[in-house]
């Protein structure tokens, strides 16, 4: 499999449209690999995924070059999960990062896990991370125990700060493996994760790469840097998008002048969706409610089970591999992504792991036929629903464990193509697709319950 | 002024990158016009304004080609006044065209309304209307008593149908004066609409023409025909979506193998935004209530006042003149769009009338300092609201005519461009702006009432 990929990525270094820059040819089989990871940035955000006001031109750009993907989901709804599961490439519940770690956590992302950046490692790559970390800052945790090289950035989000917590650490600024600058100035994140992004692009241009670029925002309190506030249409959450829309285009720029887009995969985007219910300690702490993101069409928002909670972004660019201009609604995940760069860079997958993700590099080439495959929404302990093609069947009871015989009493079905939006249930009128369906909720949490404590 | 514009045009025709096919430079300072208006189609319905699964590309690249606006509104946000402020230059309550009317009507659009057809045709164009009317069906309110050379079309909505209403008219398929085939295939109707359109488009090429293409799709109940029906991932709804885009595609395609491109004024939008609660009528008409559209991330529907009633797409394309690639807040009406198109080709409007609408002929070609301006939410009799730059004051309550005292116990200000969803109520921080918008929806209220019975 590996040997077929490798021979049609050949193929395709020969007549693409950016040629690498120096070098032989065999020299680019294994692409560079950039992620951009916005916070709470939701489905509606960008201006090519519809957003009335903000301008996002670098993105949509991008999308042009590359493909916009609107079926595109992260594992969990809330940072931490959603995080493991993208650099695991598997649901959380299976290392148990199925919690929002706060900074008194003294757990993290446990030592068996095979993140993208060990993959890459082990074949060479340089590897870096900028920004929000999330999966622990106790030293067996940190970055730099998981196949990263350099670590820059604030190990959690970036609202939980004192008096909330007991601790300064979320609001410290690491370097490697040490809080180096405290109280950090929120305003200018994004612009420095993106200045050392930058850096390393071009200390490595002759060397493949994994860059991965976690902002913090748009996550709650929302901050930008004095050139981009009050320059948007959108209020300060406009600025803040504006300025990540910046960041991308400042890395996409980098790519061009140093003649090697044509050998990086890049993809563009978001942990979860949208917040929209403010905790009072963040009006407290000088935020405003309305400096919220929007899921656009979609139902729900962060840490909901609905669509607007799952569904993000996700635009990917790689020149004369990825036909441009494409846009699918092939269903898709981060867990597909992490399989899909371990394809790209010939890393064999440990066999003592189960993994949740398939490659999508058939898919990206442009082919159409991907076959159906079945999605879990699961939030904590807890599993929500499952998507299977077009129809997705949601529990709606409270319950916080496990699938309990009265789950059963408030189905819902939902077809997601003729009804985007999760307005009309069609359980009546389907009993087979929820019979169907409500056996593979059944079976994957008898899957998932092995893991829970 | 008129001057200013055929100097400036003419001008543009020399160096425009379609340069029109033969004969003189002056022959095209006129340029041709066509409006191809959806009904019920929504904010959110097309790909390039964020549908997830509908596929629009040939509407998408009339985007990338010109203009395409995000704060676009119609008059009213129901289908006879929406269609009466386009063609009128006029909110409707000042023609007496605020009501709905019904195949039971004998009313319709009065002698003293300057339709854009009577102002073109002044000018020597040849006009043609191919698809619904709804102005009114007795003889001296039919599209050709108004400007039109030639009518073809159903005049009232493709739901008004027996047993609902006592006659035959709407289901009744009219060329020019009289009905001509009854009951109507509904299935080709967008199809038999476009191939007038070209034909129509074929005849006059070497003549400036007024083309307005009002179709009846996706107007419940929908329709397509069998090429396209089953062919999207939008069910149904999606289906009619994609014949209409198909369409849209066809009459680009006839202005570039005609090389007229470059002389044509052409606009994509439609009369209101999507329907979401369905009569008990139409389900037993065979509809079913998923077959709807959506506003994206805009509150409300058709026959509301908040944005997803009144906002449209509107996408607008004339190279050479409007710099392509654009994407555009600032706001602006149907009522506009008037003031535009007379502009464009030297009509001066009759003193002895009211016109709402501004010329957009510098905004358009990418001079982004339009000044804030009002715009009213009405809906029938009943003022709801006004948007004064991006502030907005809605009425809450429930009355039907007139701002009554107790109106402004419920009122609520929204920002529509920090909060464009129109969720969170600033008017207990902004009792200025409160107060200013207050009076305006008062002043305007009393201008109204002249016109009521």
């Amino acid at each position: 499999m590996y040997r077929l990929i490798y021979l049609f990525f050949m193929m395709l270094q020969v007549t693409a449209c950016n040629k690498p820059s120096g070098g032989e040819v065999g020299e680019a089989i294994q692409p560079n690999i950039i992620i951009l990871f916005a916070d709470d940035l939701g489905y509606g955000d960008l201006s090519c995924y519809g957003h009335p006001l903000i301008r996002t031109p670098h993105l949509d750009q991008m999308a042009l070059e590359g493909i916009r993907l609107t079926s595109f989901y992260v594992a969990e709804s809330v940072c931490s999960p959603s995080r493991a599961a993208l650099l695991t490439g598997r649901y959380p519940f299976r290392s148990g990062m199925h919690f929002v770690l706060g900074p008194e956590s003294t757990n993290g992302i446990p030592d068996e896990e095979f993140t993208i950046a060990e993959g890459l490692k082990s074949k060479g790559y340089r590897t870096a991370i900028f920004g929000k970390w999330h999966l622990g800052h106790q030293p067996d945790f940190l970055p730099t125990k998981h196949g990263f090289d350099e670590y820059f950035g604030i190990p959690y989000s970036n609202d939980m700060m004192k008096p909330w917590v007991q601790t300064d650490i979320p609001l410290s600024l690491w370097e490697n493996e040490s809080p180096v600058e405290h109280p950090v100035d929120q305003d200018y994140l994004t612009e420095r994760y993106t200045e050392r992004a930058v850096a390393f692009i071009r200390d490595n241009k002759d060397h493949p790469f994994f860059l991965y670029l976690p902002y913090n925002m748009p996550h709650m309190p929302v901050h930008a840097s004095p050139r981009f506030r009050g320059k948007s249409r959108g209020g300060l959450y406009g600025d803040v998008i504006e300025m990540i829309d910046w960041s991308a285009g400042q890395i996409l720029k980098t790519l061009d002048d140093l003649n090697i887009a044509g050998r990086t995969f890049i993809v563009f985007s978001s942990d979860n969706g949208p917040w929209s219910a403010v905790p009072e300690r963040m009006v407290a702490n000088g935020n405003e409610r309305h400096h919220a993101g929007t899921a656009g069409l979609l139902a729900g928002r962060k840490a909901t089970p609905y669509e607007g909670g799952h569904r993000v972004p996700a635009i990917i660019r790689f020149p004369g591999f990825i036909p441009s201009g494409q846009v699918s609604a092939n269903m898709s995940t981060t867990m597909d992504l992490y399989t899909t760069v371990m394809d790209l860079a010939g890393v064999s997958l440990p066999d003592d792991l189960t993994f949740d993700g398939q490659s999508l590099l058939t898919f990206l080439k442009g082919d159409t036929g991907v076959p159906d495959k079945a999605f879990y929404y699961i939030l904590g302990k807890k599993l929500w629903a499952v998507r299977y093609g077009p129809w997705k069947l949601m529990i709606d009871n409270k319950g916080e464990r496990g699938i309990e015989p009265d789950d059963f009493d408030s189905l819902k079905l939902f077809h997601l193509e003729f009804d985007p939006g999760e307005r009309y249930d069609f359980s009546d009128k389907n009993p087979e697709i929820v019979k169907e369906l409500k056996q593979m909720l059944i079976n994957f949490d008898e899957e998932m319950s092995g893991f829970m404590n």
